[in-house]
């Protein structure tokens, strides 16, 4: 399993938190958690693939992303309770996805041969689309539209920190790296 | 014609009917109920056409589909009004769709060759997808999230209900009525 | 570049200026300004695209899409406090947006091949997608759903005009121009 996959499956499992984290708010049963954690993880990861035509999906490809997700899913709903405050875990869990979906998005498209414009746009659709999708479902005024918070802009900050990084060390794991931290910086020091 | 074709098409009407009474609820005019009709009758197995990667669409191999959904919209637009409680026959004929599509979904994606983890993610897919745009698209409250209502819940146990079925007895046919049942009863069950 | 490209070019721009006078309205940040532009502009065109399976989304084939509703976007963010009413404005952009997406969509399908039920479906998923997907997102109610506006009606129609004018004199540039002028007709009156 390389680097790639290894973030993804990370990316998934923090982003299938969050989801299950709406859903708590949303007082859904066990299914409904696994549903919103599914369509969180999955949903940006999903669009990339289906715009960049791979050549199977990636969670069709390796169903070992759906048990992730709804291990994350089933973990959330019976600890969610404890929680304090579920917004404030949701929006740093956010981050943290969102840093590592960034690198592996634009990583997908650089292995695919894609152009930089469009490393940049998968950057931010495997980023962003999951989160947005799963607030647009749940009623949810959508982070990414929050104005004061660095949400889209980091993820673009990070995609073009991955592609200088690459073009002068030409190291995927640098890449990748500086991808993170630019992301998860700006996102973080927003919230 | 096979059954998962027919059973396809009957589904695709009854989705539609729920679609075009969302219409009438908002007031549409009468495309606009042919639109939201379309939507929820094929976006559930759009999606899922579109992630197994199917040779085409199903509705772009067959137009037939847009002729039941446009077919079963004007029939709402002209007798809507009629009904006493609209939203009461949108969920009893959405229970019905439900249980009709998620036999559909498990079986497209068997006959494609998927593991078992996709055959409940495409059962799922193909029976909520379709409801959840026309709720999202409408400013509804999704049906999906209602806490008590058994839906992803329904769906899921009767794709598992198919496999199980179809590990025993090796029939379509069979597998396809106890995930229509299945589906049917803890859906109405929690109505 | 032939017709197509070209009209395709000047509704991804127009599109975007709507979209990025609804992120002004929501008063985002300037990549969000971006963001919401990308969607709105090439987000019906995409659908278009992997439904028809065509060989190549057509943003990712040619990038030189992305920096048009981006340039847009940026055009926007620095103008929009200058208008007086940002709602009207958005409604006759996007009528001139519909207008022009229309043809493209129906000629794209043509050019693949499709039959007539398929041609007016992708005229009209290519012109109220983007603009759906817009609304949705930003929480506004969709201007798809304002009922007395034809809004889908006014695609239909124009859709419809493309295959008449086509089939009668077999002309692709006199097909648009019939779609536009029918399509921004009926739109326009209807405002």
């Amino acid at each position: 399993m390389n680097l790639l996959a290894l973030l993804d499956l990370a990316s998934v499992f923090v982003f299938a938190l969050t989801g299950a984290l709406v859903a708590s708010r949303q007082q859904l049963d066990i299914v409904g958690f696994i549903f919103i954690a599914c369509l969180t993880a999955m949903g940006g990861g999903t669009a990339r693939d289906v715009l960049l035509q791979r050549d199977e999906v990636f969670w069709i490809a390796n169903p070992i992303y759906v048990a992730v997700a709804g291990t994350a899913a089933v973990l959330v709903f019976f600890t969610a309770h404890k929680l304090e405050s579920r917004m404030r875990t949701i929006i740093w869990l956010d981050a943290l996805a969102v840093a590592i979906a960034v690198p592996v998005g634009v990583g997908v498209a650089r292995s695919l041969g894609a152009e930089w414009p469009v490393l940049l746009m998968m950057g931010m659709v495997t980023a962003c689309l999951g989160g947005l999708a799963r607030d647009v479902v749940c009623n949810e005024v959508p982070l990414i539209l929050k104005a004061r918070d660095l949400y889209a802009t980091a993820a673009l900050a990070g995609a073009a920190a991955n592609i200088l990084v690459y073009e002068v060390v030409a190291s995927r794991p640098f890449a990748a790296l500086a991808a993170g931290l630019v992301t998860f910086g700006l996102r973080a020091g927003s919230i």
